[in-house]
């Protein structure tokens, strides 16, 4: 099916598009805040009316224990390859909300850039997905495959209700691969495809002293202070030399062969590019590691967050009654979150002082994954961005977690494709976060190209041999 | 003067005085809040009407660039003694309101006890003089003595505009000695007289990392974190064995004789009923040295609270961008807190990691403080104790700082009588502060008392000699 009459459309309706792209970030969809449910719910609807609107069958708005998942399908292709399209309407919270130039949830246009939160994550990445189908089914009025369409809304609190939802319909969801715009390109001409993902574990540190407050005058010297024990524990969770020193931590890690080593030297970003992008002066981690390597092939443990006794304006003298940190692990293969969540538990009870308490809660584990790069499906995307972006996509290792990477291998048993629009300075979880329009309008074309390369998925020729294209070093 | 019919007064207006001191209470005069300057504005205010009704002449509200200054006197007594009143009508903040049974600032009897913000520190405890006062000039129209009553509204600021108001006013000021009642009892029954506090300096360390939050699953491992770095830091503020590691902190700490610390140890609280009043099993601390010791005759180091990243429900992947810990010293004689404040300095930029920023701001520095046991303004409180609550007072050191004991010691040349009328389970600067309203009555008792035994100051028999006081054991 020839994409171009599709792609002229999507050229014509560029304003439109940013329009519509801006009322989908009006909504504060933020699953980590429980009185948000109401606002999940509503842009759930907003969605399904918008899929409903492009000409998507099946529009369904399927109910969880949390929020919403947004299902559609066009399945009127028999007998050529089915692509599931997967994507997230949950953003995270704007907090803090004090260094965003414009509010989160009022999408501003400054540039070329359209701020708000969510614009890269993921809102605005997966709807360069519906604007492709949308492309082809008002101008040709058919897709060059079937496509079913699962849109979650509890991405950012790891994906409580996904897998049930997936497994549950295991037969309905049969698909070929399945496409994720959820990951960044290196630069706006540096399309990448993440072919490996780091896995996940959080935890929750509290640490509690005295049942109230105390007076730092009559008790300060004597009682141990459950601020100062938290961050005596949080010191003892790294050793002098970046790395985490929980025992065992690091005995599943896989070694990789110089030869992927080299390979990740040649298409990953150097250690300079991973600075710029952090706006920081110094490096810090594992010594032997790259940046690079230290973010993906190599696991992490990241304070997310610390709070404990006064918090207000000058100060208040007094031994708080408690505290708490939030943190994360970054997984990789072959650690097992549930693994690694005894050692870090049984870590924190060998080095918990007498003196005070401490629970440990852990949450949200995610298995890290891997993908083949030398797929068909993957190959079909390079290939599209090629004619999307102008230039081959590299194949790099992603740090994050993409919970459903593993659910799509595991439970149907096909490959995730993660083909990213996002930009290094997107500012993805901070604050200003922003998507660029350039890169949203090719984007569009990347996804019509791309759905028309995944209809030879199954044939003896894949796409990209047929048109010619060269394999990228892979 | 015959105290009696002050006394019999007092007793049967017991009712209409806590309904004032409840008044009193309702005004959420938190001086560390600075959208609070009217609150204080208005309790300074109502405090000045009060002092009128009772008698006192010059009542005046005296501004400062911070919070007013209630000022009144009663002169009427040339050629007898002069006593100082000193107290404070401002308060902490009622934060954690989700920890008080009832909000701090809606006075709530339970039992008999009175439940608010300021209910022990300081406005219970400056009230009973006010009573006392009142006592007198509404019965026999006269006081013993020359009264000047300071009631500031910064104490818990560390009293900024205290000391520039004292040596502006030095001559108009002159007294014979200052009565603060702002320290507590050991017990019910047993009274307590405060010859030492402790000095202090507050400071706050903000440690920066990248310009705003990144992704910890794209920067996780290569880049150092803030609220890792601070803890870290926290981490070398002390050493394993309880002691301040800061290099030379200890220099100027005084050693105190065998003698003195025999007598510390017989009239000072157990180590397991200091723990008791903390309600914690654990003693923490230097060793060699009683728990009573430790908050007394030696410094401490104390984490009032600390923030940074996310601390909303759930996680958030997130490497924060900043991180800040607030914290106090607790100082002995013979340290200097802006000695201290460069040796803190000094340490904090020796810690530091290369690949953060750490920002150090000290404040609100206090001398610590001795008064002379055997003074006869200590001895006539001894007296008045005896009378008021049927028992001798303890001589202990208290391990807060009350700032104004050395201003009316310096600029004054005058003691400071610390005569405490808080019990040790007040929660003063925690949730659910309290008055006990027997001790209340007792307090007002003592106050009638000291002033008739504060007449004789000047002559050549103590009051307490004349009434054959006993000399309890100094």
């Amino acid at each position: 099916m020839d994409p171009h009459r599709a792609l002229k459309y999507s050229r014509t309706r560029r304003a439109t598009f940013v329009a519509e792209l801006k009322d989908f970030l009006r909504f504060p969809s933020v699953s980590s805040q429980a009185e948000r449910a109401g606002d999940l719910k509503k842009c759930a609807n907003w969605l399904a009316h918008q899929l409903r609107g492009v000409g998507l069958n099946q529009v369904r708005i399927v109910p969880t224990r949390g929020n919403p998942i947004v299902y559609a399908s066009w399945l009127r292709a028999p007998g050529r390859p089915t692509l599931i399209i997967y994507g997230h309407y949950d953003v995270l919270p704007g907090e803090p909300l004090c260094e965003w130039r414009t509010p989160p949830f009022t999408p501003t246009l400054r540039g070329e850039n359209l701020h708000a939160r969510g614009a890269s994550d993921d809102k605005g990445q997966l709807f360069p997905h519906i604007k492709a189908i949308e492309s082809y089914l008002k101008t040709v009025r058919a897709l060059p495959v079937n496509v079913k369409c699962i849109f979650e809304g509890e991405e950012e609190i790891g994906s409580p209700h996904l897998t049930s939802f997936i497994a549950r319909n295991k037969r309905a969801l049969r698909a070929d691969a399945a496409v994720i715009s959820d990951t960044r390109m290196l630069a706006p001409d540096r399309p990448a495809i993440s072919y490996a993902q780091r896995g996940g574990l959080r935890a929750e540190l509290e640490v509690t002293g005295p049942p109230h407050e105390l007076h730092s005058g009559g008790f300060g010297g004597a009682v141990l202070n459950p601020v100062q024990a938290l961050c005596e524990m949080i010191a003892r969770l790294h050793d002098a030399h970046g790395r985490v020193a929980v025992p065992g931590f690091y005995d599943d890690v896989r070694e990789w062969s110089e030869k992927e080593r080299d390979f990740m030297a040649r298409s990953g970003p150097a250690d300079d590019e991973i600075l710029r992008d952090a706006k920081v002066e110094h490096g810090w981690g594992e010594s032997g590691f790259s940046l690079y390597e230290r973010t993906t092939i190599r696991p992490a443990l990241t304070l997310n967050g610390i709070a404990g006794g006064h918090r207000g304006p000058r100060g208040k003298g007094i031994i708080p009654a408690k505290a708490v940190a939030k943190l994360s692990f970054r997984l990789v293969p072959d650690q097992d979150p549930q693994k690694i969540a005894q050692l870090f538990r049984d870590h924190i009870a060998r080095i918990t002082p007498a003196a005070v308490r401490c629970s440990v809660r852990t949450f949200s584990p995610i298995e890290p994954a891997l993908v083949d790069r030398n797929h068909p499906a993957i190959r079909a995307a390079a290939f599209a961005y090629k004619k999307g972006f102008g230039a081959l996509p590299v194949f790099i290792r992603s740090g994050g977690s993409i919970p459903v990477v593993n659910t799509f291998q595991k439970v149907l048993g096909i490959p995730a494709v993660l083909m990213g629009f996002g930009l290094p300075d997107d500012h993805i979880h901070g604050p200003n976060e922003k998507l660029n329009l350039p890169n949203f309008q090719r984007a569009i074309a990347t996804s019509i190209w791309y759905l028309a390369a995944a209809a030879k998925l199954r044939g003896s020729e894949s796409p990209a041999r047929k048109m010619e294209w060269k394999a990228h070093e892979l």
